[in-house]
């Protein structure tokens, strides 16, 4: 095989699912590493939410959007199988944003050698952006404390699956926000979640109070959605809202209004938005601490493969339906 | 005269404009100051938004209400008239929670001698709780930097006003919101504001664009209201919300949404309550950082004095029709 395929951005969504049209699948020769460069060749790559943002033209996010005519954005494992450069050899196991591609060229600029004894379903679930996303929010802008309570949306979902496992760790009760009933099995028969709510059910405040009886110190968003304004509610005086995913609101036309800041005052809260570019930096000291929860065996996870690059296409919708189960991941 | 009057808080207030069935005046013996005691007799007392939130059962609130049956809370100004007590001479000029009273009997907690040569207007309009909660929410919360753009609502008011100059003496853009052209007049030409919007005018987003082209770096929010939202979409990346009072709200029976949350996300807002009970141990650090700036001569201020107790309770609707020209006070 001499040729490879990948798959360029050439439209900006709108309002609604990411349809096909959106996007070009090319057929192109596999190229040869110049001076200082190396070939790597695919093996999976990582959907996130984060490429809603990526893809839309909104200048005032927090990096640049994919340009039209460029292959699209994405993190993935690949293998090294030509080098011209010092540091790489062929071989290595290397993560970075490859994109939307079965081969890419690098001059090594933000390509990270995976020495890691776990399958690239593992590494790309829990160290790559979920797990330093999880341990950002959660530690360093939600400061968490021993004994309160913790909601946490899109719980079943590969930051908030991690975030609610990490927080029981440290001795919170923890409440988790999914789509299913399945989901809810998994969060608390599998990750030790100590309370589930399916947001499709009936009676959500009152569950909401029987879960929280106390109220709710910390609410780690992902989601969005109608139950925001029943959490909301519940949050107690000097509560923190970390908000990290608004998933339910990206694909609409005109995004839900917010709470009334009211509670706001009444309850000195503090509502935090965060992304991860802007900490880059600090990934080494992230890594350092999520490390040893998951050394020590207290942090699960569970990947949903897609087979093959186009997959990733329809795959983005999976965001939106909530169908995904776990992490949502391309293998090529 | 042997008998003044004093006002009592009997019912809770509910949705729309407080009604004098509230409040019941009545007549009392003026009582002798007992062992440790002081007579207080008052001379002036503020009216402040923060009385709505004392006159609420809600218990989450960050001060416990007013008991029914009790002398409604306020603070205020008045002079020693008896003293069993050490640390008060009669004629020592005193300020605390002296309540809507004419005379009041106290242990000497809480009231504090007032020595600098100022009225007592202007004493109440600066260095007491707007000052402290001006200088709170300006610097410890928003913590502003020099060139930022500030934008305050309820810009003329009495924490406004202070927020406003404050940010002007430390070199920010600041933008004052008002509810008339007299009082954009007054920010801008007696106080030094950068520009001033009219909420109750027309092209909002275009005057707000006009006045911020580089966007909105501190938005401190006194008032709430329809503007809310186009402030917020001016917001810049690492943008803070320093969330003081919802005026506009506090009479609604259903309180207006408030902005969608992807923007908190997007441009890594921070948006973040405070009252004053919080930080009452640090006064005296607030108080230091204030002196300086009134004592340069930088901060201005404008008391709109009421004629007599009785005048208090429908005084406190001119904070919902915003009719009131500074600093509310009562004369007794």
């Amino acid at each position: 095989m001499t040729t490879y395929t990948a798959i360029n951005l050439i439209k900006r969504p709108q309002a609604g699912p990411i349809s096909a049209e959106l996007f070009e699948v090319i057929q192109k020769e596999i190229p040869t590493a110049g001076p200082g460069e190396i070939l790597i060749k695919q093996n999976h790559m990582s959907l996130d939410p984060a490429m809603f943002g990526w893809m839309s033209p909104d200048r005032e996010s927090y990096i640049p959007p994919v340009e039209l005519g460029s292959v699209m954005r994405s993190s993935g494992i690949g293998e090294v199988v030509e080098s011209n450069h010092p540091d790489f050899q062929v071989g290595d196991r290397v993560m970075g944003l490859i994109g939307w591609t079965e081969y890419a060229i690098s001059n090594g600029t933000g390509m990270n050698k995976v020495e890691a004894p776990l399958p690239d379903e593992a590494v790309l679930s829990i160290f790559a952006l979920p797990g330093l996303t999880a341990t950002q929010g959660l530690f360093n802008v939600g400061k968490p404390k021993q004994g309160e309570t913790l909601i946490v949306t899109g719980a079943a979902g590969s930051v908030g699956s991690l975030v609610g496992q990490l927080a029981k760790a440290d001795g919170l009760n923890v409440i988790g926000v999914v789509g299913t009933d399945e989901k809810a099995d998994w969060i608390i028969n599998e990750l030790g979640f100590d309370g589930a709510i399916n947001y499709k059910s009936n009676n959500l405040a009152e569950q909401l109070a029987k879960l929280a009886p106390k109220g709710i110190d910390l609410y780690f968003e992902n989601t969005g959605g109608p139950i925001q304004n029943l959490i909301f509610e519940r949050m107690n005086a000097h509560g923190r809202v970390v908000v990290c995913g608004m998933i339910a609101d990206y694909s609409k036309a005109v995004p839900s209004p917010g709470p009334n800041w009211i509670p706001v005052i009444k309850k000195r809260l503090t509502i935090q938005g965060f992304t991860m570019p802007d900490h880059f930096a600090e990934v080494p000291s992230l890594l350092a601490k999520l490390t040893p929860y998951v050394m020590s065996g207290k942090i699960k996870h569970r990947s949903h493969i897609l087979e093959g690059l186009e997959s990733a296409i329809e795959g983005l919708n999976l965001f939106f339906t909530g169908e995904n189960k776990g992490k949502l991941i391309v293998k090529l």
